[in-house]
């Protein structure tokens, strides 16, 4: 898929093309979290849902463990279980919002999933065991293997974005739900469940914003130099501070 | 960053050219952890920095809460204490594979941080607090806060990557430590102590792939269909799973 080339002292070559450097950009930037623009009825062929998941499959992982399933579902029957999940999930979250009403009816007027009407859903989840049980860097920070499938994810989300092809991870789930529903085993833990399909567009910003549930923070916000306690420094770091001060919206 | 295109009915434009498609996979396949080939004294420039950062605030996020923040490191006193905590981390780990002595000895031949030799050290952590305590789409699955962040951690190393600055993950690390060094607040979790830097190389495949010290799984190893007992399905499923099968390492 990608086409290798060598420099002149025969060494891999390892740049990027600024055009090629644009599109990574491009999917990170114009990439969304898809419920209400999927275009029923267009499947994803078989050569690019390969690439997706093979985009996912080659994420970092801890110790090179690769500790990520894919169960890819169709069946209708399948994913009205799930979702009937969601709308029992979704309820008790509604309730959590009682005392404050315009928040909750903000909260119910939006559209947060599109299990059924996507072509394709995906559950990632997390498998422990694998090439257990001395795992090289989980040793101190057990939860570094989460981590991984958790950067699979992202590859597989800019890949489909890359393709045309929208995501929307659905998280008013119940976990244990989900395992009965996917025969999945007790050692294994779902991770996201994913609905996949061609859209009609990609939003020019996120849903949420776009709906004023909450403001995109700026950069400059969540940067702290040498230490926590240091949000805007004025030693050698003064510079910087300023460029990212001066950064717009891509 | 982006160049904004809108098509002939004022859309915003969604498609990326076959070029810029190429870019994002080669970021992905050619991504590595890198701990050997670190440039010493070439600076990052700040323009590159910001643009890496912006790239992993534009990450997904549950309920658009953006929960990240990052902490900027390079002075060398606080390193040195973080290469502490490593090595005070890594001798425990030597410790679990005293009944494994070839295994024991491979791993200790391996490198496997490079806090001092890159360019500059950053931690990504993890505010649970923001924007609470209710996160839309984290009542029924609270880790997702935490996939944020990790979703945003592999949105840097792909920019990264693209801008052909190394990245390498150190999880041979005491949270706790990294708390104390930084002075994080309690309420706030540090998921990734990374070191950046310009290389010599990137490696044509993972380091421990390399060294045999664990086998790249085939892509059809992790896949199943409808659910987690079908691994080959001869169903609706049976062209996908010949070309996933017959998928070769990019």
């Amino acid at each position: 898929m990608i086409t290798e080339q060598n420099d002149s002292n025969g060494k891999h070559e390892y740049s990027l093309s600024s055009q090629e450097r644009n599109g990574l950009y491009k999917a990170i930037f114009s990439r969304r979290d898809v419920r209400s623009h999927f275009l029923e009825g267009k499947d994803i062929p078989n050569d690019i849902l390969t690439r997706i998941l093979n985009a996912a499959h080659h994420a970092p992982s801890v110790g090179f463990s690769q500790p990520w399933n894919f169960v890819l579902i169709k069946d209708r029957a399948t994913r009205q279980k799930v979702k009937e999940s969601f709308e029992k999930e979704f309820q008790k979250s509604v309730l959590l919002l009682k005392d404050d009403k315009s928040r909750q009816q903000k909260y119910t007027s939006l559209k947060l999933e599109g299990i059924m009407e996507s072509a394709l859903n995906i559950c990632v989840s997390y498998d422990p065991t694998r090439f257990g049980p001395f795992v090289l860097g989980k040793t101190s920070m057990p939860e570094t293997g989460t981590y991984s499938v958790c950067c699979a994810i992202q590859n597989l989300w800019l890949a489909a974005r890359a393709e045309g092809i929208g995501v929307g991870w659905v998280s008013i789930l119940s976990n244990e739900d989900l395992k009965k529903i996917l025969l999945i085993p007790p050692h294994v833990n779902p991770i996201a469940y994913l609905c996949l399909g061609y859209v009609t567009e990609f939003a020019d910003k996120p849903d949420l914003e776009k709906a004023n549930w909450l403001p995109r923070l700026k950069l400059d916000e969540v940067i702290h130099y040498e230490n926590w306690e240091h949000i805007h420094e004025k030693g050698c770091w003064s510079d910087f501070s300023n460029t990212v001060r001066a950064t717009e919206e891509p």
